[in-house]
């Protein structure tokens, strides 16, 4: 189901960073469930996490990890989201750094938990602990894929992607990333967890400079369903394996490029995977005072059901589209100048339908898989872009269904 | 489909308001879709309007016209919305407005008019100025339930209700009022349109602040899906053909309640019959810090759509209720304190399940039609109630179908 995403065919090995995956049968047995990442001595790691205040167990655990600054694994399951489960779920994430560091011989703080799944539930420990011990023995560099596809949730897709870059004078580096998530996913992280790595030498102060750079055009602009888990982190790992790279070095424009090229495909593939997801929409708010407005304009029109189920219909009902600009919370706020585009449709002029308009190009236009909703305020210079998915009746299935 | 909702067998007649209905085919024919309310000489008038910066025509039209403060009718169509329709659909419901002045003996100043239905479309004006043509020789006060039924669009059930309020001295008046809507539900209005008479004599800023006062604790207290409306409205008529009610007589507690009351049912009655309902929830938010507070933490829950689909399918999944508190626009909001509870089945204590949770409770309580959400946020004494619906299959039908 869904919207023009295929699994990647291979991912480029990162050297400095090795995953091995094991089964735990932590929802349910006959699959990969676990999956650890062992970084080089030389890795330098920046994180990014979810702005739900309720963040669960394993997201302040990582917080207070990455902050002493000796990151050398990060620990994933899927199928439990060790969220609203207290004392004890910190305690459970924990216990699971404890295995991890003992398997790996290093530090029980020098490993980030990471859980994606049902919330409010324990997690199962033992069997979690057992699988730990065995994944030592398997890492590889060449096992992304795997990861990629151990860390699913109710996605239908694994996704991850790599990235070359000519940073100049001859040298290369490689970007590799993977990610999961298809519901509850909106700005400021969502079900939504994503893994990147490069063979570069970064220092730590700019990894984390270049990550929250990257995520504005990339997993913060995009929604799903509106909902923000308690989960959502975004990880860069620098293995310091390759080429050094800086914000003052040659290379810095293209490795920036890279990487923001690299975190919008895989947002963008949480987005096309997004749950019962029938289209791809891209969101273009341009003329609007400045880039918080155009955001919040963006992200209005992207969380209406209304305009949401008409997409999933085709139906060019622009009257839905006019009508969530203005509930969006913008000051001053007038109709006369707004207008409306569906890719190269003009359908709005000055907050009225244009006399050339016909509804059959609107409706060619959304019966498309991807298309652009063009919106300009016509109050100013900035603008905003981001990427969301239809409101079908498999979005209600699966929600309906997930725990059962 | 609509949740333990059935149309009204009777409304009472309220002195000195008059309802007409007509059919102008306007979306289509074989209804009545339009429908006057004619007022006597000596009634006060007061309204609340959609807060939609895109506010359509009519009701842009019918804030001018009530401010001038002569108003003797309302006039409404159901079937188009005259909203995105620029300075025609201004010139329009103008026109609208003058036929029925000229039906009427009135001035057009003298009538508001109000649309519902499509947006983006141009009023079919030849039909509906023939129609508004023969209103005049049909008004009786006991049309209100033919008035019900003439403004309905996705509504399923048409709505209204009366109350009698004994003000004292054996003085009795008579309150009767109609709305519809059933999509686009959010607070501060929806596609959503009520008009409240009543025989009581109230001079007009009293009548405007009682019914703002009654607006808090019903129509601005209801969701569905989240979307406001460009056209919403709530009107309120007193006739003064019956006794008169002020601020200071013995009266007016009596009189606040039945207003409120009446307001709540119906405005219940739109959650009731919101589009593809399976339940009726009540969100009981407690031990906020102050009242906003209370209501943010209340509608973040109501527009979950993960939340709403859990309700749908009878699922006591309360993470996704925890992890929506998690994210409402609270300041300094940690999960300790928070408490959640099905009707009588405690579930959370202290941002963790209780020990003594059985899901099976749970289960039971939200496999009923009707059931309360009560979320106790543990860091003040403020509190908020609002209703909603769940998230079905039918609701993306309707949505996906509207204009076909």
């Amino acid at each position: 189901m869904a919207v023009n995403l295929s699994a990647p065919g291979r991912l480029t090995p990162v050297a400095g960073a090795e995953w091995a995956v094991g089964e735990a049968a932590i929802k349910k047995p006959g699959r990969n469930d676990m999956a650890v990442l062992k970084l080089a001595d030389t890795a330098t790691v920046a994180g990014v996490f979810t702005q739900n205040a309720f963040a669960a167990a394993p997201v302040r655990v990582a917080q207070r990890h990455l902050a002493i600054g000796r990151v050398r694994a990060l620990l994933v399951n899927s199928g439990n989201a060790n969220a609203g489960t207290g004392r004890r779920g910190e305690a459970d994430a924990l216990a699971c750094c404890e295995r991890t560091a003992a398997a790996l011989s290093i530090d029980p703080e020098q490993v980030l938990p990471f859980s994606t799944g049902v919330i409010g539930q324990h997690l199962p420990l033992a069997r979690m602990q057992a699988c730990i011990d065995a994944l030592g023995g398997r890492l590889d560099t060449d096992h992304w894929l795997d990861a990629a596809q151990a860390i699913m949730t109710t996605d239908t897709v694994a996704k991850g992607a790599s990235r070359h870059v000519d940073i100049g004078d001859g040298a290369t580096v490689t970007l590799t990333g993977i990610a999961k998530g298809s519901g509850m996913i909106r700005p400021d992280m969502a079900t939504m967890l994503s893994f990147i790595a490069t063979d570069a030498a970064i220092d730590r102060d700019t990894l984390d400079h270049a990550l929250r750079e990257a995520m504005t055009a990339s997993f913060n602009a995009i929604s799903v369903d509106g909902d923000t888990s308690t989960n959502d982190a975004c990880i860069a790992c620098a293995t310091g394996a390759g080429a050094r790279v800086a914000r003052d070095s040659a290379g810095w424009p293209a490795f920036m490029e890279a990487l923001t090229d690299l975190a919008r495909e895989l947002a963008q593939a949480i987005v096309r995977d997004g749950e019962g997801a029938t289209r791809f929409i891209t969101l273009d708010v341009t003329g609007a005072r400045d880039a918080n407005e155009a955001r919040e304009v963006a992200f209005t029109v992207a969380h209406s059901p209304l305009v949401k189920t008409a997409c999933f219909a085709g139906d060019p009902n622009w009257g839905r589209i006019l009508a969530a600009v203005g509930r969006a919370p913008v000051a001053d706020f007038g109709i006369d100048r707004v207008a409306i585009a569906l890719d190269d449709v003009a359908i709005v002029a000055d907050g009225e339908p244009r006399d050339d308009y016909a509804e059959a190009d609107a409706a060619a236009v959304m019966a498309k898989s991807e298309y652009t909703i063009a919106i300009d305020l016509g109050r100013g210079n900035a603008h905003a872009r981001i990427w969301t998915s239809d409101l079908s009746y498999e979005y209600v299935r699966i929600n309906a269904e997930y725990r059962s």
